[in-house]
């Protein structure tokens, strides 16, 4: 097999996690997403929530002043340190064994080892619009605004990070479009990819 | 089945026309890419080199001025006239029967075809100079440089008549990495969307 990892990167709605949730069971290899989070949060000290909301933590006070926005310890260079602890996470578990990575800009991390297999899934702002409100069950209010400033916000910090564009495919080994083609069939392409 | 057409944006050298050309063979159905080039030159009255020189013609005479740059006929105006027969063509093309459309900023002409798949194919820089010298048979003095200039003017032709970014994972279903995949596991995958 030509792949050992698969990271992927993900539209907010677009239901590229659950893409790596499930081809990660099928191949029987874990997935990391939340999981990620925690082992970030340990090794840096810092909590789960303030790891998790870094994605929306890239220009402080500003545009995308967000949940932590008031904290002290939310400054640039705290999220440099986080970041730097997630990268060598990332490659850690990368060179411990098989895995489906998520999120938190792993296929730019991992750009470099040939046996990953860099993802991006991707779908219309209106369908990503109806599977946050029917699947993920977020309220109902304005849905497009809170799915327009997760773009944003996912965007801002990737190319904070990564010096690459945000959804360029060039980026990618396979860019899905999930809410055309459908969870199966991006989750089928993905089997068939690793398993070669 | 849920497509009837595959349009192909493709990367110069990335063997996007190639994996049309095969998956169109594997289907049984027309493959339009010199043959389209050839009846918009019939209905446009211009050569079909002056079509085909069209997407390195969109800034005439100046970075982008090319083999027609000094042509009486070449103007903004002309370029135009060419694009609106071309979209006329590829709609007809697409309206009478299964067909793959490579280039001409097909998946941007047909985005609102529902039975449409749009596929984006690109490579690694150093994988499309090899495949140019190699398999293309061009010239092997400065293969960067050739690259290069493709890339600018393929970019400059499609985003002046699209209003879309070239590249952009999200103006296409899927986008595949030829240079890492391979072109047998591109054409593999887009069979199986294809025959769903």
């Amino acid at each position: 097999m030509k792949y050992k990892t698969i990271a992927i990167s993900r539209q907010f709605g677009s239901g590229g996690r659950t893409v790596g949730k499930h081809v990660a069971e099928k191949l029987g290899i874990p997935c990391y997403d939340q999981e990620l989070i925690e082992m970030i949060a340990k090794e840096s000290g810092f909590s789960a929530e303030y790891i998790k909301s870094a994605d929306e933590q890239t220009q402080k006070g500003g545009l995308f002043g967000g949940l932590f926005a008031d904290r002290v310890y939310d400054t640039p260079i705290t999220q440099d340190v986080v970041w730097d602890v997630q990268q060598k996470i990332i490659q850690e578990l990368a060179e411990k064994g098989p895995c489906v990575i998520v999120g938190r800009c792993a296929d730019y991390v991992l750009r470099d080892k040939a046996d990953c297999l860099r993802v991006y899934v991707h779908a219309d702002i209106n369908k990503r619009m109806d599977r946050i409100v029917t699947v993920y069950g977020e309220r109902e209010e304005a849905p497009r605004k809170r799915v327009e400033d997760k773009d944003k916000r996912r965007k801002a910090y990737y190319e904070k990070y990564t010096d690459q564009k945000w959804g360029a495919a060039e980026n990618f080994h396979i860019a899905l479009d999930s809410g055309e083609l459908g969870l199966e069939a991006c989750e089928k392409i993905l089997l068939d990819l690793y398993q070669g």
